[in-house]
């Protein structure tokens, strides 16, 4: 399959690199086209891996990914284009993080409004799904670097979107019955608002490899 | 121990029959000292269980626990008096959930402020911490009812405070290793935003009685 990554950082790079070993081809797309990251991912992740501008990757993709960080995100996609992105399943990996001077990390938006939601209103034709949003990326493609089942969630108003995102993870390592739907794209909020918890954990735990487990009762 | 609980509802009664089961002494604090619903919880509770006003909980309790709704917690707490709150651990309980007509719940404050940071401000001589407000009230007190082990977060200023919580929350039945200290009452804006997340899954699951465990690298 072909694969439009919108974002060069350390999140697009491993999803990338993920999807060309996994035999996908990949244009990984940044705001200008001679973005050195992007050039020297594409130099080595061999012929099915491809750098380009955000409206490149999203014209190239069947599938796109939103692997920008919150606040750009709907700059990145506006470069990328509504006609680049309508009808297929744009998988948003976003977190509005604001980083104040103060040392606390708040989200914009966040509450009564999400980054999911406001790509979905600004691209109604895209098919939005919130994936991934909870979890480092090194997890995100390797699942099994945590013991026992642990959870991801997913939110977007179309079923199929959904269940392609779910055989797309699938190809990450992660089992259908390990990823919980939490309804339509509205549930982005609950996903994005779980990372003031997240990033104290990280702080105390010195490392970003852990992940939520929804325990049920016996 | 002689406990205040502010807040009569099914939190409030549920905490109060456990710590009198467990040999402490409860004051089920109300609005009105006529509450039917403190009152028939006291006449049930036993000789160590009483109802009485929000102030005359505060001033019985050497240690007081806010189980009032977000909303109105602040109102409750100064009915109850900051005399009777100086000096003493004040373990909050609350998430400030708005139910909006449209059917989504959302926090109010949210994201730069918590309940738990406007009690530590408004009433600066109480130890406030944080605590047991990701969780169903019937697993607050019985965390057993689910397999495994799994987690509760607490937060606040004051480590004394914090180790008290720790020691309140073992008699309950919450090993000292399952409760991760989150640092300083500003992470009351963490565990406040694990809100939706948790409702949604409530209304996927069908049932409150779900918890999360954190799963770190092998």
């Amino acid at each position: 399959m072909r694969i439009g990554i919108i974002g060069t950082g350390m999140v697009g790079q491993t999803l990338g690199s993920k999807l060309v070993s996994l035999g996908h081809q990949v244009t990984l797309g940044s705001r200008t086209k001679d973005n050195e990251k992007a050039l020297a991912w594409a130099a080595q992740a061999g012929p099915d891996g491809h750098a380009g501008t955000f409206a490149e990757a999203a014209a190239f993709g069947e599938v796109v990914l939103n692997a920008t960080g919150g606040t750009v995100s709907l700059a990145a996609l506006r470069a990328a284009g509504a006609e680049h992105l309508g009808g297929k399943l744009l998988i948003d990996l976003a977190n509005p993080l604001v980083f104040d001077a103060d040392g606390q990390v708040t989200l914009d938006p966040a509450n009564t409004d999400s980054i999911g939601e406001r790509i979905q209103r600004e691209f109604p034709e895209a098919k939005v799904v919130k994936a991934l949003n909870t979890v480092n990326c090194a997890l995100m493609v390797a699942p099994d670097r945590l013991a026992g089942e642990h959870q991801l969630f997913i939110a977007g108003n179309d079923a199929d979107a959904k269940a392609e995102t779910v055989a797309l993870l699938g190809g990450f390592g992660w089992p259908a019955e390990w990823i919980i739907d939490l309804g339509d794209i509205t549930a982005a909020r609950a996903t994005e608002m779980m990372m003031p918890l997240w990033l104290r954990l990280m702080r105390k735990f010195g490392t970003a490899e852990f992940n939520y487990r929804i325990q049920q009762a016996k």
